[in-house]
């Protein structure tokens, strides 16, 4: 079964109707035969989606969303309302309260499925987070399971919002709808300028594309969406396809095609500014989930105390920067650098102490090295440099200005005494011809050895290992 | 300009059509007169993608993919081999020496720049990592940017490959060209099989479905696609799609709905083979930059010297079982669980022993928790608790039991000696009543005050903040 599906609808035939389809489709269906089950099931079975009959009897449909989007377990549900009147009000209420779209009966089932397909891959996008980190843990992000709290307020904080179309009156009718809602952050672009938007993601990078579907072309609109969707600026972006009428087939390519919306222009009047309201709304929760992926692949690569590349990234980082040396023919080295006598700075002045000597440390090494060097934590007192493109003299030159750096000026400990320490240095050159490359760990084991002369030879030494001579 | 696509051609009217045509599309293309120059552009100037044609003067095409392929700097740059000689034989060398696609002059433009897009695509996931990481980074990983390397022995290790049709002849045609190449991993399936694949990524999902365009209907493979693109266990599968002729309008729509790769059933003789095994090694790929993600998503929660939750993790998850409380009206406790004169342990035996005092009461404390309860290290000796769904009593059992398990034996050092430690808790109980909830940071700092008498009270103490009584 691929999605839970709730339906809530006080019609028993409905129920049953929807209940064969979905099944047949894959899903699972949950029924809720009046509101005030619908809400409780929502809380208790956790649906993929929920499909809400917005005329029940014992609530109205806009109430149970507004308790939907209210709970912080069930905000982020997405919600297909269904109606049978197709009244413009029932539709914008509907919207307004949070619905992710509204659906007049009789319902095309390919333009639900479809429908229900796009919300389904958004929320499966949505639970990445929550798969690392455990059930209930996107409440990490300050939110509930990856949804930010639903903001009924119009359009704050802003959104920019581009409308694409050749159509003078088009863009006109559009600006015209959302004048009243957005007062900054609207601009009308052809297809050229949304084209030739930056690679980057910046402040001229709309959140929302609302492109008319037969742009230029019929297609074109399509065309257009899969074009940003591969562009290194704008994939992020969400897209609603605006179709000329009613157009159940176009609604299904443009949703399979990876449409955010898909609205008829006949319902733009009432309907396009609560949709973008939506779209901007879930566009932002994707970035502070990937702002989050983001921040916990870069922390897992650091090492807390120091700020500086840990163990983890360190050895598979050297085998990158050997492999470029070969391609390239030239020279690398490698240095083990470790604090002298480090146990007795913590046993003598505390473990706060130990830190403060291991963090200036770091900082010394790393103010002293190229911003292409690598720098890494590898160990408790230990640490390891990588010096790309660089020959056994510029080696040992840097070498013996680190060790300088270290030993020169004390470190000032948390009790304000200065205490100075030593670095002992072992240096291994990584060899050149690419046809008999040396493994990465020997040539790290070659450093250790040199870092272990080092030691015997009284401390505060750089000792180069004898086969890279 | 989104993208740099290399050009490497040596008929000097092919490179500038595609120039014009790709500056026309905001690509920013660049040019090579011959197989060398394209080798070394292609390393030194990091396109995006190569469209490299197979007929050069001075280097065989495959010999061109074969060296692309095994530099590591080059590996995972997408190739698309262009050939005027639409010969079998040309085109599977091509393909089976790493090419992603060979296509033949007259080239279609919409085809071509569907197959770029969707390449373009994959390199833009792919590059996530590199992006949190720093440029050179995903070597990480095992690979240069992001690839797998090319490997060119026929599917090994073995992928598992579903073909979906319903025509009993296509079926056994498939298998007999993949019979040679795979032993292992291939099945025929219907449908409705494909859709009853389960929700969890298991063994049984394929790496790979080769999905018949028109499957029961016309279209009905690329809605199949779809359907298996929402579908939390096959969302991260691959796609082949199998067009019946040499169907440009479909290609450009698979393309563009998702597929990985569209092959008329014409070329499945010569093709299907190399390109499954592209297929299978990019999905391989794709996998391995996922865990890395989840892992470094893990890691980045977790304290690292004790394996429990970090402070980070700890806050807005208290802020979520809070929020959890308040909408089932039940209680909840928050205890702050601190070492007694824990930097005397540190002064007296060493930085190591200190670690080892941390890890056996945080290995203590949670085991004497239940699993929906969270633990955390938000401090150097200190330990949050948040306990969902307890009552003052139970709250109070839990602390005392805690506090117990800490100083009834002693923690075992580095050195083999014993050392008895005790623990300081101060508890606080959240208010159940949903209508005036404390704010969390309020109850950690009532936790923090009992922490502060029981530190006063003499040490190895249980503290109830007052307000909870």
């Amino acid at each position: 079964m691929h999605g839970r599906i709730l339906i809530v609808d006080d019609t028993a035939t409905n129920r049953i109707v929807y209940k064969v389809k979905l099944s047949d489709a894959f899903y699972e269906p949950l029924l809720a035969a009046d509101g005030a089950t619908g809400l409780r099931l929502a809380q208790d079975a956790a649906p993929d989606l929920v499909l809400l009959d917005l005329s029940l009897r014992d609530l109205p449909g806009p109430e149970v969303l507004r308790r939907l989007k209210a709970n912080p377990l069930t905000r982020a549900i997405p919600v297909i309302a269904l109606s049978a009147s197709p009244g413009a009000a029932d539709r914008g209420l509907a919207l307004a309260a949070g619905a992710d779209d509204v659906m007049s009966r009789p319902l095309n089932d390919a333009a639900l499925l479809a429908r229900m397909r796009n919300l389904l891959r958004l929320r499966e996008e949505a639970r990445f987070v929550t798969r690392a980190w455990g059930h209930e843990a996107p409440s990490i992000l300050g939110m509930a399971e990856g949804a930010a709290p639903f903001d009924p307020a119009p359009f704050t904080p802003a959104g920019t919002v581009a409308l694409v179309t050749s159509r003078v009156e088009l863009a006109l009718a559009w600006k015209h709808q959302l004048r009243r809602q957005m007062r900054d952050g609207l601009v009308v672009m052809s297809r050229e300028q949304a084209l030739a938007l930056p690679p980057a993601r910046d402040s001229t990078i709309p959140d929302v594309f609302v492109v008319e579907a037969d742009l230029d072309a019929p297609g074109g609109g399509l065309r257009l969406m899969s074009e940003l969707g591969s562009h290194a600026g704008t994939r992020h972006s969400a897209t609603c396809i605006i179709t000329p009428g009613e157009d159940d087939e176009t609604t299904v390519m443009a949703f399979d095609m990876g449409a955010d919306d898909v609205l008829s222009a006949r319902l733009c009047d009432h309907e396009l500014a609560p949709r973008l309201r939506t779209l901007i709304a879930r566009k932002r929760q994707a970035d502070r989930i990937r702002a989050t992926v983001e921040d916990g692949l870069r922390l897992s690569i650091i090492d807390p105390l120091t700020g500086i590349y840990n163990r983890r990234y360190a050895l598979p980082r050297l085998a990158g920067i050997a492999a470029q040396a070969a391609s390239e023919g030239s020279d690398f080295a490698v240095m083990v650098v470790d604090l002298d006598r480090f146990k007795s700075v913590n046993d003598r002045f505390g473990h706060a102490a130990g830190d403060a000597v291991l963090v200036e440390v770091a900082r010394r090494l790393s103010e002293n090295l190229r911003l292409s060097d690598m720098l890494a934590r590898i160990g408790g007192e230990e640490f390891l440099v990588a010096l790309p493109q660089t020959t056994l003299p510029e080696a040992e030159r840097v070498a013996e200005r680190l060790r300088q750096m270290v030993c020169e000026a004390p470190v000032t400990l948390p009790s304000g005494d200065g205490l100075h320490v030593t670095v002992s240095i072992g240096v291994a050159l990584g060899a050149r011809r690419s046809e008999q490359t040396e493994d990465v760990s020997t040539l790290v084991d070659r450093a250790d050895q040199a870092l272990l002369s080092s030691k015997s030879a009284g401390r505060n030494v750089v000792t180069f290992s004898r086969n890279a001579a």
